[in-house]
């Protein structure tokens, strides 16, 4: 594996959930693989799990890690081609990222989009721009516009607690008093589509995701009937694509709540963390035994370790 | 051992001390013992001695560290239960403890008391909860009311250094222009208490320390009394406890000088550092061979290596 | 070797550039040097790849490494003797590098000047108080007033590429917005002048390097005249030293620019990076095969590599 930015960097997300769920059996099987790599994690924005889970799969594997925080601990980097320098960035991406092609062998890299200019932030400028010059091979730690690893842990968190061989699958929209990137739901909607699911995504008018994502997913915007016979309701906010990065609407009507679950088929509670309580989901769902959003933070080291063991193979 | 929050966690202070003694000895006697195991250090306060010798420790016993700065690297964290977290706070303790216990195999906490609230600060709601809800061996950085890995240091650097069987100890109250936690004397009087010495402590009125951890521990108002034929003058600052997180004097008069020491029996001077200098002791008794601050600083890696063979000892 | 502060810390340089480009031949040939040894990386300025490199360097030979982010991670410093220290330093560097010394066995350190004192800036007083206090091999990260890992690398880089057995080496000032400390020309200066090289020094009036560090090398105040048949072009700004910290000039006439470089023999265009496009060197250059910045980055790992054996094997 050359690059994971996506899905479309994948052949077969069952076999790849398939070797994370045998990395998670036998953590250090191949503690020898990554003997003498370094793995660079470069985070542009704050990050706890991933921060954590990417360190450990990579030392699962006998990696080395660097890890950057630019801004705090680096310069403001620049994007534009062209520009004449003499403002506030210190350093253009092409040199920086050139850098950390001389340093690392494999590259992580975290950046949030701006959520003001869509088309920007469909660019994909930093991330895109490390694996242009860094010539190494890139993981996303969480782009402008996706979180594989994420959706990969999602997938495999899926597969392990299934209970019927096509299960139906919800990703509510639901409440948050900030504006959040569509990242997460964009890319868990890509992975479903991927799976043997029966996924609904269910929304207030104007929340629409970006179609070139959704394709022909189907979207219900009643979310009691959404959520009707689920096996897993996947919870996230998201500001809005079409009023790019406006929150519509934060009243609680949308939060997920004991007495929807009620209507599931003893579904699961699903959430990518970190997650605010009694505004997103209130306390009842996510301290009971339904809610597998701790199995799921868990499954992102394995679902890593799975990303950089090919990657590793590939060097 | 399955917690390291006070000395109530150690069954037999001495033995622990030899062991520690044993580790400064031979640093690397264990190093194959925390092989596959990961410890996560996570501050919510500024830390040096207490970072760089937890790292020190845990990799002369072959165990992996990741260090996550909270605010810095990661979210705002919510404490309270049943809360709508709508306001700053973007992830809860419950969730965040819960991921840092699928990551990692030890755990250890630094969080300081807000010196506004004593109730609150008394509930240990950080360190509490990361021990409630990490299901991990918890090691305590420095807590709102202790920091035994400094005190247990302490004890160490007592061990090594007396002359006599039972020393004298003073404890000693000191001026500082900020208002700082009571954790230090706490944990300091609750460790020497169960050594083998003569514990005295001197402070101005009104910087009495909690009736739980003094007992019946003897209180000398009378600095140049106190210091009397000591064998070891322990400075340290700390805030009023009665009037909480209060800053009562800060006079020069209570700052340990060489004419102070001259009192003592050959008295050694110690310092849990960082220490303001000319302020709390005078230059001329930190420059002096009666000082041994970096000795005691020192000997906080194999302190933290003995607390952390016993835990990786019971995983 | 028991420091490396300056070129004056080593005996032979051609010595150590042979090395360098050994470990770059066989990275991991000395992995086990460094085994049960620790480095620690002290920060008191932002830093991107002394930061990863110094981390790669010390990795590659065996050894743990533990960052420290001063301000950020841990307390502000105190550094003038005598002090009553009851001001914004909770800690002074006698105690700090004392502490420092315990837990590492080599300390690399960066600490930039003031640029607002020069008597005080020259004193080197962050760095020279580690070594003074620590006790322990201290390598510079770039200090005030020298960036002498640098300089090994640009050394080694032109001895990698030079096509003729002395090549005229032109160091140039360019423009830049912020005031920058003299610490890589001066350096590089040095290093040069212990070369198998022609160097030249051009800058605008007002520019002139420290004596100390220039000798009897010759200065061209025509940029034109200067670049002439060169063989190497190392841009970088710095501020007034004579008006010290002072920006005399931002103009883009000093540039360098494609036009430029069509005077050399062909010469390659070095920098240190960071390098802010447009302002300091134009795209066409940067972009183009003369342009050989990050082989020079990449060198620092190497360069560093060299530095760190010859202190482990001294330890």
């Amino acid at each position: 594996m050359r690059q994971f930015l996506s899905v479309h960097d994948v052949d077969d997300v069952q076999a790849l959930v398939a070797e994370a769920r045998e990395h998670k059996a036998a953590p250090f099987a191949f503690e020898d693989l990554g003997r003498r790599r370094t793995m660079g994690l470069v985070f542009f924005n704050a990050s706890l799990r991933t921060r954590l889970s990417t360190q450990r799969a990579a030392q699962n594997l006998g990696m080395q890690v660097i890890v950057l925080n630019t801004g705090q601990d680096a310069w403001q980097l620049e994007f534009s081609d062209g520009t004449v320098m003499d403002g506030g960035s210190a350093e253009h991406i092409r040199e920086a990222a050139g850098v950390l092609g001389e340093y690392c062998d494999i590259i992580g890299v975290r950046a949030f989009p701006s959520l003001k200019d869509r088309t920007a932030d469909e660019r994909e400028e930093v991330i895109g721009n490390i694996v242009r010059f860094s010539g190494r091979p890139v993981v996303s730690l969480e782009s402008a516009t996706r979180h594989p690893l994420q959706s990969l842990a999602d997938c495999m968190t899926i597969e392990e607690l299934r209970t019927v061989p096509r299960p139906k699958v919800v990703l509510t929209w639901a409440p948050h008093p900030r504006a959040l990137p569509q990242a997460v739901p964009n890319s868990f909607v890509e992975w479903m589509r991927k799976s043997d699911v029966d996924l609904v995504v269910t929304h207030p008018e104007g929340y629409e995701l970006p179609p070139r994502f959704m394709e022909d997913t189907p979207v219900e915007y009643d979310q009691a009937a959404a959520f009707a016979g689920a096996h897993f309701v996947y919870a996230k906010n998201w500001s809005s694509y079409e009023r790019y990065g406006d929150i519509l609407r934060s009243d609680a009507e949308w939060m997920v709540t004991a007495e929807k679950m009620a209507a599931t088929d003893s579904g699961k509670f699903m959430h990518c963390l970190p997650v605010r309580r009694n505004v997103v989901v209130d306390d009842a769902v996510l301290d009971s035994p339904s809610s597998v959003v701790l199995q799921q933070a868990g499954n992102r080291i394995w679902s890593t370790q799975a990303v950089l063991k090919r990657m590793l193979e590939a060097l």
